[in-house]
């Protein structure tokens, strides 16, 4: 079983490492980290990454591709063509096309959702439109092997879920368990449908800057 | 604002990830990975971590010195006499204390929990005792300036806790709504409390040989 990771410089860390952590803990999984770029990726959390192989040696016909998302990083990445290329690559011959939050994007420019239901980040979801996906609001949609989500966090169910369709669900189940998953937010904000009318308006008005979802919508028809 | 980190080799990688995501994500902060071995620190989920620093040149009084668990690693690193004395001296001048997971028990061997409530991952939560700290079954607990909490994924709670007692509740908020925590575990078994019995029974019986209980007793007591 290869769970095979894509990196690359200023993604969001816990969108990876969410998803990942659940699915290395399926017994006898090997992983992959896969970038551009050789050596340590920046990432926004300031933990910077290793990358095992670049593009040019990565294995092909993983069990799983990986696809982290993030902010401004991300929508840059839609316009850097060897990654894009890579993912539509991979998607050839992956047994899951998995994304989390707004890696979902570069699935789409990828042209891996086209026809597909996704999801992603809420402050983005709107625009796989552009990419010829059917946008749904859910934490983890599944449509025959592509699988995204929701935001950041979102990778953790999505990782659970792609392990229970990988390994089984009694597997799942104790890795859910393993990582003592039982969570309780703190301050119950976590999604535009429960958060008050503050928090919302500056997380929007902040999303506006760094997501830019006009720009994405260009990258998509470009 | 500087939120420093420790790694050390195999430690759980969603430990660090899932609190310090929230963390750098206050306005201002900077973050400081630190090591005894400098470069890449594998973990156990295959994503190897770059340290920035080594426990010669790192900072001292940081706003939050934050220390990730795991397995059996983190229970060899408890021997790790330069990790322990490291934990000890930064404890002595950091605002914060946050251990995810079994990091408190690291944080336990250096001293760090006597006289103090604290929290664990929930199959070793009782083994706190040896270390002088009293076990309190919560997913976070704060005592004084010590936070500690559940297994793995409660670092997402831990982080965005600490993140509200750094930089107030209404920023917080926001960091919840952009990681958009509005979580939906696929199973409803990540706690003994509500885990079915054969899952319990499998977890409970790995962790006996992963996490050695009675070895770490022994540890405290050396």
């Amino acid at each position: 079983m290869l769970i095979q990771s894509l990196v690359y410089p200023g993604f969001t860390t816990l969108d990876l490492i969410g998803a990942l952590q659940p699915l290395a803990q399926i017994p006898g999984t090997k992983t992959e980290i896969v970038a551009r770029v050789p050596g340590a990726n920046p990432t926004d959390s300031g933990a910077a990454i290793m990358a095992d192989v670049t593009f040019e040696n990565a294995a092909s016909a993983p069990d799983v591709i990986l696809v982290p998302g993030g902010g401004t990083p991300t929508i840059d990445t839609l316009e850097d063509e060897a990654t894009i290329e890579f993912l539509a690559k991979q998607g050839e011959s992956a047994k899951w096309i998995v994304a989390v939050c707004t890696g979902s994007l570069l699935l789409g420019k990828a042209g891996l959702l086209k026809g597909y239901k996704a999801a992603s980040h809420w402050s983005v979801i709107d625009t796989l439109e552009a990419f010829g996906a059917t946008p749904v609001h859910e934490r983890v949609v599944i449509d025959r092997n592509r699988c995204t989500g929701g935001g950041v966090t979102a990778g953790v169910d999505i990782g659970l879920t792609i392990a229970g369709e990988l390994a089984g669900e009694d597997i799942a189940k104790l890795i859910e368990l393993v990582l003592e998953y039982n969570p309780a937010p703190p301050f119950g904000t976590g999604h535009p449908s429960i958060a008050d009318p503050t928090t919302l308006e500056i997380a929007r008005t902040r999303a506006q800057s760094t997501m830019q979802p006009d720009r994405i919508r260009q990258i998509a028809s470009a």
